[in-house]
């Protein structure tokens, strides 16, 4: 990515690897996020040049010195944050919070919507799958690199209880992954608020019971409606704007909870009056999908969850930029890609 | 209160029992409260007259024809809001969310700075003291109806662990009753924030390891100084002010939790950024003190907590407008009043 709106099938030169702890992945699946559209909405064009994509499936070809886990050919699922599984962080299960770890897709470390990517510390970083590369489970088990597990994190976080109300603001592939981690939760009404048909009748067939399209205060008052008033225990934000988050907070119940999945474009949180006077919990970040991929994996491996129906289109390398123009227009919900 | 920092002792009609629901206490002890003090620098002369006080022992004088649970003569202990006990929210431990409850102290419902005070909700609201009302217990059971049961709730929202790392942003009552309650949770390491030298003294009697005197980016270096660089688990958000949740985002730790027990004069919570990318949460709110009665009740019966210690002054009716002026010149933590 060179800038908004500009993404570019190039040649660079190949990924290898750099310290004794990496991998390097040959790239069998890959997709763009949501996040990958603020880039493309906003980044500048005098920015350095991005490899972008931070979610992807791949043969091990190569492996640094210190790498004890893993061999070459071994099929990896690698989580949208690398990490050394032996730090603080990693020890209580927040891996995007590892001390030595971070993010796919930036200017230090290239991203894995390419043919290859490098890993750091690949033993910490990377789950082995048990299947074969052409398994028809893969755009599921793709999920668990970071849609899946951010919509199970927002779930958590804005703790989804057995018999809980349930509201998910957005109907993008996290919103669905949502919905998803809040029906495996327990969640007896979900509430999806989202103006897109294709996404909010997909939501329903993964177990929304309720579809929200106003905005604003119009849907602060519908979802009202439809919880005697009171609001919904668990609110998962999965947008990230100003607006909302303002309604998010709006439709907590006293003593309920949000969580945060939205990458945050707004510097505060609003209502701190109401929400105080409310007890209403504020949680999320980065999910650690790292952490939920163990407890995810059976599910979708023994067919009990399907999130890979978020994906509508599939891409070779190429088709990349349309792929991109098409998630920005709403065309597609989330894109594979196979290099 | 007439207004900022008019606090007259004026004879009004008597308290009375209004709705069948009532009680009606004599008060034996009461006190003034750090939120009391919000009003005393703020209040307009224009606003209409209160009888403020928010936390009592008294004795049953009389009872309204439904009420169930109490007789004449019964020592109880007022919470700060009263609640009915039986709709959804206090079913759920919240009783400061109640559908039929309010607070005490405003000019819909008198307070308990006063020699009676009608209790509404009486069933849901008042608990019963197994103790004589010249008990020298009294200071601390008086501490459950508000700063006690508050400082816990600080540390239950800020999720204070076994062994964990503990900061208290502000030294007034309630922080210092954030400390003992800190610690009774097994706190290993409480970091005390304040600058009164009596106060910080108290606190580390009460269990505080550390005192940081600092402010604003000073203190976020030092509290930083004393957790390895990383920040502190849980901390006790006990003000309320701008800068005061500004250092509690800024010294809360990756996967910590702010418990906000001070009540907000600030509209937004400050640093969404930052407290995202480190799955920080923010929590908190009017404690539910009722609730909290139960679990701490026994601990003050049998000696194991004597959060009573934040009373340094003890005064009648008549001195309470000196006790304000005490209070609000920091000569004084907190003052009781014995009516």
């Amino acid at each position: 990515m060179h800038g908004a709106g500009d993404v570019r099938i190039e040649t660079v030169p190949d990924a290898a690897i750099n310290d004794s702890t990496d991998a390097l992945i040959r790239v069998t699946h890959a997709c763009i996020c949501g996040s990958d559209l603020w880039p493309y909405a906003l980044m500048q064009a005098s920015d350095p040049a991005r490899v972008m994509g931070h979610e992807a499936i791949g043969v091990v070809e190569d492996v640094g010195a210190d790498v004890q886990t893993l061999v070459r050919g071994d099929l990896v699922v690698m989580p949208f944050a690398f990490s050394d599984g032996t730090c603080i962080f990693c020890g209580e299960g927040l891996q995007t919070s590892c001390l030595h770890g971070g993010f796919f897709g930036n200017p230090e470390v290239a991203g894995a919507q390419a043919e290859a990517v490098r890993v750091p510390q690949a033993d910490g970083t990377l789950v082995k799958l048990p299947v074969r590369e052409d398994d028809a489970l893969m755009p599921s088990l793709l999920t668990l690199s970071d849609v899946m597990g951010t919509g199970h994190h927002a779930a958590v976080t804005a703790r989804v209880r057995e018999g809980g109300t349930v509201a998910v603001v957005g109907d993008g592939a996290v919103g669905l992954c949502g919905v998803v981690a809040a029906k495996r939760l327990g969640a007896e009404q979900i509430v999806i608020m989202g103006r897109h048909a294709d996404r909010t009748t997909l939501a329903r067939e993964l177990g929304a019971t309720d579809v929200v399209s106003e905005r604003g205060e119009e849907a602060v008052e519908r979802v009202r409606g439809l919880t005697g008033g009171l609001g919904v225990s668990s609110v998962l934000e999965c947008v990230g704007t100003e607006q909302s988050i303002a309604t998010a907070v709006a439709i907590a119940r006293p003593g309920g909870a949000i969580g945060r999945v939205g990458v945050p474009h707004y510097d505060a949180i609003p209502s701190a009056q109401p929400t105080f006077y409310g007890n209403v919990t504020i949680s999320g970040g980065p999910a650690p999908v790292r952490a939920y991929i163990e407890e995810l994996l059976p599910d979708v491996l023994e067919g009990r969850l399907d999130p890979g129906r978020v994906f509508d289109r599939v891409i070779g390398l190429d088709d990349v930029p349309e792929g991109y123009r098409a998630m920005n227009d709403r065309e597609s919900i989330k894109v594979l890609v196979t290099p």
